[in-house]
């Protein structure tokens, strides 16, 4: 019954997320990694009608068995993926279609989640859930893409996550961690990825890490000071990037006039130089503490001395390659290819962004995405 | 009055063709060829706004002036066009928008017309509804590729333009004309395109032309003789074009357990043998009449025969490419933009098709496409 | 024994175009269009090797049957073909084995050349050498190319072809052709392409065409005057295409100190202003001509009008695009993949350049390339 | 005196391994990774010229102040760079015009070294030194690329580096490592790369690892069981990359009336069973891995094992990224772009390979390469 709820919560706040949007909105797909917001709320429920209902409900039937090849994503053992680059020219299934689909497997989940379950099968709903939660975040980045580089500027009015004000206090103090053995990875009983484990031990050495995130107006100073015009604080791949691009600001900022703004979901607005910064790739946060005399901790570092400050703001930059921990195994099956198979050529992020869904985050949490991205709510703090 | 008539008639089949339309249909675009509907919804209304409205009348108010931005085509002279890649990127202004937009710019239309106008205006208003009638057609050819494409194969079930029985009788002669000096071009008083001026001389040599397009059954000879295996039949760019993109048959052609089905408006359905050949590219066009030990007529020997056939239901491929007539000139301004400068690499089609609006075919009328197209409602009839 | 002397010729102007050459240039392939001279050497021989010495004489033992793979062009009937790209990654067979190579076909064809021929393998013969020669032009362009596109600028210190001072006098008088119907191809025993026939009746409108050819300072004029900033000149795929590649000058301009300079093959140059333009693509010819409020002139209209202008500096852009005359038929076998192939997308140039062969230009020669490329002597003369 | 007997030494080994060239062999460049082998002699000479004689011996006379254009790489501090794309494009400096500048430096060099020096420039000459080494390895692999890709396989028949017979005698143990801290990093007085440094500990877990290297046998059983068809063992970009690049086994093999050759230095023979396998790329070496259910070693794990197992034959992927060690800081100045810059997106391989120089290699040594390259000698060893 407690799983009913959550589930109830979580998917309905999936919803919530896509309320203030126009039909056409849910539709298009500017970059191969933005999904459109139908496709997000399509996979969802998807995941629950292929894993759980089913191989285990009885009388479930099925909502359409094309659906499988529409919203797949990457799970190659369920079948034929759509590629990906094609969700944006699929007018259909309707909105409408999509979330008829929702409302049938939600009654079917609802009716199957009254009876005892194996705890095998708790534990894979539990997964759909944070699975589900993911998405929930790459929603709130994904329709913050499709508004944010439509001409119109559209605002989506409407506060994703915690509305929590996220102003920095002038604290730029550097918290010193010694030398020694820690333990890293998730310990518990609660859900976590498996990415997450298992839970071993590492040697860290001597080091110190900002109590704070970089500010919008701290990050004007490297611009100002020609930081995306010096090679020597980029890394090779990162320089190319920027010439290739044309970069010269974070996502979203556009020079007007004279001044900076960026498109915020409340609209186009001035830059707020004491928020954190957001919205950058990893080769920007690494010249930028390069262009410090700093660097950005590692993942290790970070879980670490994350329990003596703040976080949740801004996805994390680290130092740190997305590989396995020591001992890490890949469940079995399609579950199995839920992460070791992206473990090259990403980075790892940690802490959690503004549009997190509440509960969704863990100070052993992993995220990871390639260097140059920078449509996830994305910040630096900084270590040496 | 007359005119007025003739806008809110041409205006009303627009909408028509796109009522079968579920919101999301109006968004997509598969490919850079094919626009989203909302978007010729919006840019045929722009024109009229753009080029009748805003210069000539009074007291016209602008709708909104940033859809300038959005629904500018290739008119250079008039703004900064949106690239057109990005067409399929929009998700506002909304489809609804677009309607309010379209009322707005109509209401005032029907206003404007009730006036006296100048010739030249009358003739920019002509233009405007030609300009229209194009885009009836890539409407319907646009919907079918939008819709052709979706793994579910949705059905359109609307017939668009004429709704004729277009199965070939067996008649398979061919007509002779001979050699002499013929004319060519528009003349007239009703509206005509710039590019099919000035009507002028041309001296043919002996030729005969078939009385019939091609069928699918005949196409079908083709494939089975092995036509898109040897190179022979072929031009080279198109070659590299049938092994570059794997083509084995013409656009939306499906072979499934061991039979032919191609994409209709009403859905999937089995070739019908007996009909017109539809949907191939002009290399396709060009490697069957070589296969067949024969030739496409050029453009002029097609109008002049065209006098002797039925046509209507295809665009035919002809072996000329687009050229200007002699004397052919240029209108001053953004109207000069219309035609000449698509002058280069591309090749003329002469007829008009199932989905071409009534009214808007000419024994002179010139289209043209790149020889790679294929979504068009394109033929192919046979000269030696 | 004509032929045998007019092979040795032939045979022999290839090496001298190449003796300026070091090994390395012999090479390398900077751009798609552009052959390594040393492939040229090889396919010119593997052309006699392959249709006469091996299918003709009866001792004749294959130099190396893997050179077929090496040296075989666009001949698809005759084995799997090299991908053209791939041409300047062999570094093998070397330039001493290619010239072995060469030795030893000149050789059996000198003996084969001895004995009395049909009418056929004379024919044959003559259309290796013609080939042959096209080939020595290709060679001129592209060692110029290779050469020119290295930071060094080498020159290459040799008279290629004619050495003819070619300065124009100042003599901007307009020829006035009068309507009427005009023949138009080869005619008469020598040796001419298929694409030239047949000779054909043509009706022509009156017609004005430049005594002279456009010179690089007249070309400037319109630099000055900001034409390629101005899309109102240009197609829209040569608009494209300028600003896609950022092209504000010819090919082989660079602005130096406030100065204009061209490579020539003496080396880096001032702009010679009363010369005439070279190595413009057919959209800036066009452009150009658009901005005079002229056109260029069709290939029919400069075959007619040629007889009274000086040509053969210049391989002179026309209107046409490359499509077969009346009763144009392809020779069956390899041979006849020679022409009709190639016809779609390009456009005619008609005359001849200051490095086109001796004895290899007629005035009813077609040359033919795709509109925006440049590394052929190519220039203007306009029409109205 | 010591350092000059060394650069000599040096020196002449790189010219050793072209001596077999022929002059075009030095010239191509058929993948962008593959350097031509002039441009390999021509850079490690403008190192010498460029950072020791220019700013450090007083008469000096560069020999020409275009080849720091030509010869420069990635050091961007030093000026503008050749894009590296175009290096195969230059025909000149021809080979001999870079064997002039190398014995130009070489005798430069020679007086230089005669005089003390001060520390500093001692250990940037000994950098230089091995920079040139590890251009002598890449100097083998690019060879073999240009010639394995080369239709006509043209044999190398020389022995790069070390000839020693390298088969697997059986013993495939697997060798037991304790938990513990341990010390990474390099430790002495000779020369060292900065990645190396600074030593520190790190923490293992239990670990075994393999005696010996994966052998071809080992890995056609990985194919005959279906490995490169089962998405299951691959990294999601390594699916793709198989998928996208068709590939189906190690590079330079090659598939002959039933029987599996691969390309050798001594031309193309048939695979040996029993020799370590090579040139596959870190997606190969992990899906091997994945599929006998163990994994590749950390780079960690390997340092601390190569004590006790053989070592050199191939360049062994790890599971690790190439990042820096704890206190890891460029040096300034152009020099200290040498390794930093990489640490993004690549994969640390330890050893050395058969064509590594004598003296060039370290059981701390750090190669790193991007995950899809396989031109490298590389090889796999398993630990779990």
């Amino acid at each position: 019954m407690d799983l009913l709820k959550k589930y109830i919560e979580v998917r309905n706040h999936s919803e919530e997320i896509c309320k203030p949007l126009q039909t056409e909105d849910y539709v298009v797909q500017p970059i191969v990694d933005v999904s459109p917001p139908k496709w997000h709320i399509g996979h969802t429920t998807w995941f629950f009608e292929t894993f759980i209902l089913k191989p285990n409900m009885e009388k479930y039937e099925e909502f359409d068995p094309q659906y499988n090849y529409v919203f797949n994503s990457y799970y190659e053992t369920v079948g034929v993926r759509v590629i990906r680059t094609d969700r944006g020219n699929l007018s259909r299934p309707t909105v409408e279609d999509i979330y008829k689909f929702r409302r049938h497997v939600d009654n079917a989940m609802n009716e199957f989640l009254q009876k005892p379950l194996t705890k095998e099968l708790e534990e894979l709903i539990e997964l759909g859930l944070n699975h589900e939660q993911q998405h929930q975040e790459l929603l709130a980045t994904d329709i913050k893409y499709i508004l944010g580089n439509n001409p119109l500027f559209p605002p989506y009015k409407f506060e994703v996550g915690k509305s929590q004000n996220n102003i920095q206090t002038k604290n730029n103090d550097f918290l010193k961690v010694k030398k020694g053995i820690y333990k890293i990875g998730y310990e518990g009983d609660d859900f976590c990825f498996d990415n997450e484990l298992s839970r071993h031990e590492v040697l860290l050495q001597d080091f110190s890490i900002a109590n704070n995130l970089v500010t919008n107006g701290e990050f004007m100073e490297f611009m100002d000071a020609g930081g995306y015009k010096n090679f020597n604080y980029w890394h090779a791949e990162g320089w190319d990037w920027v010439k290739t691009n044309n970069i010269n600001s974070p996502l979203y900022w556009h020079f007007i006039n004279g001044e900076w703004f960026n498109y915020t979901l409340q609209g186009l607005q001035k830059i707020a130089l004491n928020k954190p910064l957001c919205h950058i790739s990893f080769y920007e946060a690494s010249a930028y503490a390069s262009w410090k005399g700093m660097r950005l901790p590692t993942e290790f570092e970070w879980e670490i001395a994350a329990q003596q400050f703040e976080w949740g703001q801004r996805w994390e930059w680290t130092e740190s390659a997305y590989l396995p921990y020591p001992g890490f195994s890949k469940a079995p099956g399609a579950i199995g290819e839920y992460n070791g198979k992206f473990m090259v050529n990403q980075q790892v992020l940690r802490g959690a962004s503004e549009v997190t869904p509440e509960g969704h985050s863990r100070i052993t949490y992993r995220n990871f995405f390639h260097p140059h991205l920078r449509w996830q709510y994305t910040g630096v703090r900084l270590a040496q």
